[in-house]
């Protein structure tokens, strides 16, 4: 074995160890774990599987272990733990950045730590083990991963957008709903920015927010009245 | 039994069979055929529990059944099957407005016949179905149900959006690629109305889309061009 290989074949024990699954076939493992950048049988029709079996094991653990949470709650708890930067911090705890094998272009590049590739690769890694061995052995990998983040659930209400918290927070204290006012669009085509204004008018209070979208500057602008009300704990 | 009931009865009974599935716990059956309009304990978290089994046992029956397809094929061909027009035809096939149970006022609108509180019922028989007997059972319904458009899969490139498809087909003819350029907004804040114009540099060809927003005046402007170039098959 080439000294590259063995460091390869190592880097797999270890994740196979974290994962707390051993595949049989090792052509499908090298598979999960090559990305598009280094040859044609790479891993994003796995990542298409991988996310959907993902997506399920996590909304029915949360069903059953809130068993009085909204839809809404549902959608949001379940959106935290499958999204980008949750699926990267669980690919870093399997140190799956090591066993990820990469084009020569993307090697350069750094790409090894980018999240976006190592959540897919975490993404076709389940969608592998569902190929092998079925749903129960895929959810069971999935409740392993996630185990200590379906223990520590962030509040449902923390995961509200900023003009929710705020139109919630307003009609808790019967106030009227704040209004949003586009103030300003500057810049090219392709890059334009924001300024939206916020204001309540029963107190007179305004505050101004920016951002790429109207969308992104209304969201600023609720989160800086959050702010000035002193609600945003 | 008040005639009613009895109707409702035979309602529940005809989706039984259609489904090819009889629930034993007939107070979940109730939950799941509840809108949200007609008492508390509707079927919202069951329509969240079952529309994660529906998309993922679609999506692992196209990675099974298109080995070739690349993802973005298998990520259109999904949406195409899980979008709320599929389910609310499949609603209809399995006579699912006549058992559904709205409150007074959607009675009035005629709700029954909506496509979304019909999609909605689907999704959350589905999830009734996974709750009561597992995952293989969801699975078999959702296989049953979905037998024939299975078999009758649309094109995958027939799914692109027209951008995509004006794009591919100019680059099959080694052509540039196409400009669009923002030509008038016009109305108020919030229903303001875009014209785009699609321009092909190499052939001097022009025309304009309209729509609520600018990516629809784009794609509007590109389906134009399609038809412009007789490439609209």
């Amino acid at each position: 074995m080439a000294p590259s290989d063995r460091n390869r074949e190592q880097a797999r024990v270890a994740l196979e160890q974290h994962l707390g699954y051993g595949f049989k076939d090792r052509a499908l493992l090298n598979r999960a774990l090559t990305h598009r950048s280094a040859e044609a049988d790479h891993n994003e029709r796995l990542e298409f599987l991988g996310d959907g079996v993902l997506n399920f094991t996590i909304a029915a653990a949360l069903f059953e272990q809130c068993p009085d949470a909204p839809e809404g709650d549902l959608s949001r708890l379940r959106a935290s733990l499958v999204r980008e930067t949750t699926l990267a911090a669980i690919a870093k705890e399997i140190e799956l950045g090591a066993a990820i094998v990469l084009g020569p272009g993307e090697m350069r590049n750094g790409s090894r730590r980018r999240a976006s590739i190592l959540a897919d690769g975490v993404e076709a890694l389940l969608g592998a083990i569902y190929c092998e061995n079925g749903f129960d052995a895929a959810k069971r990998v999935i409740l392993h991963l996630y185990a200590q983040r379906l223990t520590d659930l962030p509040s449902a209400a923390s995961l509200k957008d900023a003009k929710t918290q705020l139109q919630e927070w307003l009609q808790a204290r019967s106030r009227s709903r704040p209004e949003y006012e586009l103030v300003e669009v500057t810049g090219a085509d392709h890059c334009q920015h924001f300024v939206s204004r916020c204001r309540l008018a029963d107190s007179g209070d305004s505050v101004e927010g920016e951002g790429g979208g109207r969308r992104k500057a209304e969201q600023d602008a609720a989160r800086r009245m959050l702010e000035k009300l002193g609600a945003d704990s």
